[in-house]
């Protein structure tokens, strides 16, 4: 354990043993503080929207493929012109430095070594160029959080463009922090500073709350302002935290070049619908204009495999990916990759789907359960 | 603690910090005394309706807004031609003095503190006008259990008015009480006596159970009871317990002002839907003709919030209420007032709506879960 | 306590106090034996179609009525030529000597009292004459088990016409026992004489299990067997265990004079439809054409209600009025009705129906939960 | 117990008691070692798809029929020109030597006794030839893992025609082995050889997992493959773990000569419909060229009615015959198809089918539950 301003952090560097990504929570559990964990693990009132996320994925039904003359599915893909080993991404996730001393670099590793993509988030624990060093290459992409401060906007895009980012994903559902239950029972403050915030004239985060941290983050977030960051730097601009067709459309509209559903793993808006649920309807609505990604509650191969088969073309999470840093730092991360992709590469199989393209065609049935 | 008869009122004026309103019950239930505590949280029979009428919130989502480019969410509105500060009021309530020694007197104060509106029960521990007096000049609404005594009648309406609430809200649910077991239970007759039954030739309710009480009132009620309140008052006449397009019609048809949506927080006909699912055909019905006001079974901002998006124009609540009442008199009642308002504004932010206005205007969803 | 064959009968006669009847059960089952308990209690294989009984009134839900006018509902109706103080009747139900040592005749009492209707059971305690003395004059039906032995039954239903029976209940649903696993796992066997089997070759049904008892009995009825009865009795004949419009075309095809609507309480074929669920389809077929009974899940006054409105003109039920024998004999058998029928007066009162006719125009709502 | 390789097998042979067949799994769990129960109990993920195989029977229910004039209702049935006293059937199970020293051995024997059909699995622990003389001259069909070394699966088919199968039932649905945790949490390897595989280059499966099994086998399965096998064995072959039409379809177009719908008892692809729940459908594609082998979650004899009603002509079961087999040997196999039939012949007595064939014809609702 290393310890940081009273909090400890794991520093494991190991082998861990995967049962299935659901037990990970139970493990992490005991060797994350608790203040860290409720923040990782919460999500906002009630948490209603966080537990249907998970409920979601059993409103479609995969059917079993037979005689269907394949064998050995192959789980590469290529999405904005990237060559990927998977079709599982880390998503943009903050504060990694919560779970392990390593933070966002363990996990950069562990993304780099299955050949997976990893997005890093502004309020990082480590820099910028220090996640994309330790990535050795392997691509990433940055998560903005735009501030109402152009000129910071400007700096780590740099940083981010400088450090050889793919594409940045604008984060446009948390103009205002969810009221998220577990930091205000645990009155929990960032032990740790955000290496990115350190330009920020409020400081580094540290010692505030997210609450704190989101209201320094411009809550005003116009369709013209993708563009102004795709025009600023040159890169695709992905907006994040689409829950509907029609916003779906004015980002692209807005200049988006790819599209990401997610209700930010139900840790914003409570009373909305499961991510999942609202995916095909995207999904149709974008009509192969652009790319999307997708994430909010998946937890096994079959959610990844539903997702593709409704539209995705990435498939993200977070919370899992962290428990696997906490537990054995980039080891555990490959880990956790490693063992969700052999889940999906049996789905694959059973489901006669050679390729991710075959999934993506793949027709769900929607019995009501 | 203040003994009246035998039972222990609370007397706390005091701050109190609040997770959510839902947690709330269980810490009034450890001060308000058991008899009390019943009556003011049970339903009828089994509390089927009771709960459904929480349940119902999730059968309609509020989808998350992208780049809506808005900030600052405003709360405040205006019905019947009057300012709020907030779109949450308080729900004509009885028997206040069973929760705190101030009673109503209290809520006036916390009430009027937050910029909200609040309905006076006829039963109400305190009188009409010391209830009014509390207010400080905000305003007020008087709900009406009609006596078969239209003299007594008569003399509560001109209190009413003498005192300047705004509108008269006639109750027409509760012709007779509802199959109460939690009352039976306890065996409980209210220890406190209420203020506006000193005039009734039957006397002031005190060790009389709720049965008793609404025996005394008319089980008889007319549409032209209606406007014969109107006409007597001159003020506005809101029908309070309507659950079907058909009966909100009827009673516009005789001279309602207002439709008040509301199932009795499950107090009265349990087996019957829950109030949030006949929201939107009440409103469609009514299509503008006359303002509606929400209840039963209103805790969050996003409950809130769906009920604007479903036609109402007002949401009301009554035991959260007195549960802050019993917690922290009136300093207790603003707490619960200020904190469904700040889910609710964090609500509106998230879903990309400024004004109360652009809340009732959204869409929901409405995915079976 | 009364010991009779090594098996204690209640012998109590006395009021009780009742909170609801859903409660009865576990108050009457520490005065119960096991094996008669069990006996009582039970349904068929996992007891999901008995389960879904109880569920199936949530399915559709009663709308308070607004304004309605009308005050002290008449619970009064008149059905197969008879007056009655209330619409529920006593469904046939059998060895009431396993509840109380006076069995039928507490419950003819007790019925008698409240201006009901009672329906006597084949496998009756109590032979026909001493049940229907014992309601002195108050309407009765006889239902019959059809015998192999045409001759038997002949003898029954002399006995029955001699009596003054109003009408005979044909049972066509219990052909075969249904997979009752309470009395497999108690290895349950009568304790008590069924007084109307002394009659039988085969003995009096002591000693038996209810499938050996249902084993001497005809398995093979057919249409003409309902004509057959008609005409030999002269009185109108009402099958019972009718589930489908299809059954009840034939039966009334057949010359039955009304449909008894019921799946034996759970207790024969499981995997069938909740009772309630069923109603409606079948009242429409019927079409007025016989008045039809009710039975299967009631315990509320919202149930009478919910299956009035569906199209019932009477509704039964039989455990908890067993229930209130054990624990109070006659007078525990009228506090039964008294209390339902309470329940059924505020929800009348509620829903603003002043008759039984009234509620027989109702209509229901069918909102999905 | 027999002791083999550490493993406890029991030995016994005795009549069983049986309740119901839910029950049995609880006492089989005493008496089969954990790594054993664990794979015969077991299901793939979360075993969601495994649950839903149970409660999928209850989205269609059976209506009692009146006044039907039938009685003794009758069992027998023909299936692929095989007469046989029960349409339940003993569905392929892998390694039965896990429950009992005996094995499949005694499984025919207690078919054999009920006059019902067995299907010998691949992975049977005992030979073709030793299974299919322990039932005398029954009728035995013999299911097929098709292995990559087609030399090998001509050497088995070869040996089941000597033995007199009357069919080859080809497994489709495990071109590789479910992700079923049991068997990763027991880190369970087959402690008993599978006598099948003696002949296999790479052993008898003594000391390998499943999945180590299922990776010898072929993954690449395809319709030629369906019309291969039919010609080498002159033989009808069913294509097992059918889940839609167009599977189903493309089946017979391939030659198949039946379809059996099942899911593999839950243990393949998790996050795929119920079995019960895909059967009708499938059934309407087949439209009666072929006959249709059901299972996937029987344990009720209103099961086996549903199933038959929905399209199947003969309906499986594995588990509940496995833990006879361990409780009983031949005898409690024998109990447990005695159970399950008697469970079957009271649900068609109460449904009012005579024969199978009325069974078939019969038309189930479809309520929502």
């Amino acid at each position: 354990m290393t310890m940081v301003n009273g909090y400890e952090q794991s520093d494991r560097e190991e082998k861990i043993d995967i049962l299935n990504l659901e037990s990970l929570e139970g493990r992490a559990k005991e060797i994350i503080p608790t203040g860290g964990f409720g923040y990782i693990v919460g999500g906002s009132e009630d948490e209603w929207t966080l537990k249907k996320n998970r409920d979601a994925f059993h409103h479609r039904q995969i059917a079993p493929k037979a005689l269907s003359g394949m064998e050995n599915p192959d789980l590469s893909t290529n999405v904005f012109g990237i060559p990927l080993k998977t079709p599982v991404m880390m998503a943009p996730t903050a504060a990694q430095g919560l779970a392990h001393s390593q933070g966002e670099k363990d996990t950069a590793k562990g993304v780099a070594a299955v050949g997976g993509l990893m997005a890093q988030s502004t309020y990082s624990s480590t820099s910028i160029a220090d996640t994309a060093a330790a990535a050795d290459g392997a691509p990433q992409f940055f998560q903005l959080y735009m501030s109402k401060d152009w000129s910071f906007n400007e700096s780590l895009l740099d940083e981010a463009k400088e450090a050889g980012v793919k594409a940045i994903i604008l984060t446009v559902d948390a103009t205002v922090d969810g009221y998220r239950e577990a930091d205000i029972i645990n009155d929990f403050a960032f032990p740790i500073p955000m290496a990115n915030l350190t330009k920020f004239s409020e400081g580094d985060g540290q010692g505030k709350g997210i609450e704190e941290i989101y209201a320094s983050a411009a809550q005003n977030i116009k369709p013209e302002d993708v563009r102004r960051i795709a025009e600023y730097t040159d890169l695709p601009v992905i907006v994040k935290g689409i829950q509907t067709p029609e916003d779906a459309i004015r980002a692209i509209d807005a200049g988006a070049a790819g599209i990401y559903v997610s209700n930010h793993g139900g840790r914003q808006l409570n009373g909305g619908p499961a991510s999942f649920d609202v995916l095909e309807s995207i999904s149709k609505a974008v009509n192969g204009q652009v790319p999307i990604i997708f994430d909010s509650g998946v937890r096994r191969g079959s959610d990844v495999f539903k997702a593709l088969a409704s539209g995705a073309d990435l498939v993200a999470f977070g919370r899992p990916v962290i428990y696997g840093l906490a537990l054995g730092g980039a080891q555990g991360v490959q880990a956790v990759f490693d063992h969700i992709d052999h889940e999906l590469e049996i789905v694959m199989q059973l489901a006669g789907t050679k390729t991710i393209e075959d999934v993506k065609k793949t027709h769900l049935l929607d019995i009501k359960y």
